[in-house]
């Protein structure tokens, strides 16, 4: 291996499914010499360190912890992002790369440029298109970036040479990179990702909420499992996602409830004709992406 | 095999994913003779005799199609079933009995009070809870039915001896069975079933419909396939079902827009504390869902 093309010491802030998973299959590849692993939550870290995801656990921010990595990743809850890079900066050791995998852009471009202006060169945000509905270190695996993408977001002063090593770790566990600006990523993200996960919590609560929902539950099958499975996800990976890109939200929330309204009117209209148009161009739209994918 | 104890021949309307799943369990286990087949779409029809699903195919319903059979099964999107009532009614034998396998069922027991409510005693509204976003006779499968239910809905009229053998047919594929009202049904399904529906295909109907959405799709991952899997459904089953059952239905779409109402108060607010609460609510109650299915 020759480990100057990488990062022989990577300090990973979060151990949880996407840096958890990203560290397991970098050692399986040979790509990282040592990983140390920072986690507020012990039984994770101690979990972590056990199975071989981090080779070093330290439970905060510290000369320790920090000061030996070529890069921090970090893997935090995307409102953490700035206390953490705020934290890092007196440990960082000088040619240290510094990176996230937050699933909001603006967010993270913005935490760089406050607490790291000094060195934005060597901070370069990602977004690595993978996940489930699972958390913690117990949830990593290889394999999880197996034809994926990963999406950077330029702040436009990228070293060149951090930059090509970051996707050169990233195309080797299966990432396909792009790049765009931070709020076309949001955009995207808000109306992929973001609303389907709101959508979902919301639905949820409507059901549990009802005077019977509690009731209906036994009744649920495959569709009622699959549509809510997201709305199992991690609440506080959520809470935040959701705040940091709420003005595309709002704007993605209104439009189902338009076509909610629409679907309503159909409804109350006993329009067979027009709901079954409505209902052919979804399924119909839906099936182009999964052929497409 | 005791035939007597079931219906040696069975005449099922409607090939799809329902009613030939049942079918080729059916005859695995040696629990039906005959199987004759009708639909009115030839291509489906001949899949469903080569493969066995069915021994006969009609394209109509006639005197050969129907005449000789021990239970008449429909299985079609359910706005056709009373007119398929009407249309079997001059051709069934003395005994034969008559059952559907609809996911509304105040409809149901409406057509078959209309127009065949001579022989009420022999017709059974039953709903198998089993399904998936595929449709036709070439997503027909053995074991569909293994650990699932199956809702009957009574008139109150049913002749004892029908019953039992419906029953028994339906318990051998692996279906639990319960027995509730039709209202009780169609509210509950609303809930569990037709509403997740609706909001995906509304969802899809969102993303399409935004000027940049098709753009976006490249980015869905793994969160938006299984959301989105139910608006890949049968676009004619789901207008049915949406109509039929639509009083139930427009109650809850409702129910979903204040939540979604709720959501976007929160985030408009920046309430982390109460939006943290929300995700947490429904993520708890989607997994104890999970733990006790």
């Amino acid at each position: 291996m020759n480990t100057s093309a990488f990062f022989p010491h990577i300090t990973l802030i979060g151990v949880g499914l996407i840096g958890g998973s990203f560290m397991l299959d970098l050692k399986r590849l040979g790509l990282v010499q040592t990983v140390t692993g920072i986690d507020t939550n012990a039984d994770n870290l101690n979990y972590a360190l056990d199975c071989g995801i981090i080779d070093h656990a330290y439970p905060n921010i510290c000369a320790e912890s920090i000061g030996n990595a070529d890069l921090v990743l970090i893997a935090t809850p995307v409102s953490v992002l700035p206390d953490v890079c705020r934290d890092i900066k007196p440990f960082l050791k000088e040619t240290a790369c510094v990176s996230d995998v937050g699933s909001t852009k603006q967010s993270a471009l913005d935490a760089f440029r406050t607490h790291l202006s000094e060195r934005l060169p060597q901070c370069f945000a990602a977004h690595p298109i993978a996940g489930s509905d699972q958390s913690g270190a117990k949830s990593a695996r290889c394999g999880l970036f197996q034809n994926s993408r990963l999406i950077i977001t330029l702040h436009g002063q990228e070293a060149s040479d951090g930059l090509r090593r970051l996707k050169s770790l990233w195309q080797a566990v299966g990432s396909q990179i792009f790049t765009m600006s931070a709020e076309e990523h949001d955009n995207i993200f808000a109306a992929v990702s973001h609303l389907p996960h709101l959508t979902a919590f919301a639905y949820v609560h409507a059901l549990f909420d009802h005077p019977h929902g509690k009731d209906y539950l036994p009744y649920a099958a495959t569709g009622f499992r699959d549509f809510t499975r997201i709305a199992s996800s991690h609440p506080a990976v959520w809470t935040d996602i959701c705040l940091a890109n709420r003005p595309a939200l709002l704007k993605l929330t209104g439009d189902l409830k338009e076509q909610l309204s629409k679907l309503e009117q159909l409804l109350s209209d006993g329009n067979k004709t027009e709901l079954y148009r409505y209902f052919e161009e979804a399924a119909q739209m839906r099936n182009d992406w999964l052929k497409n994918r």
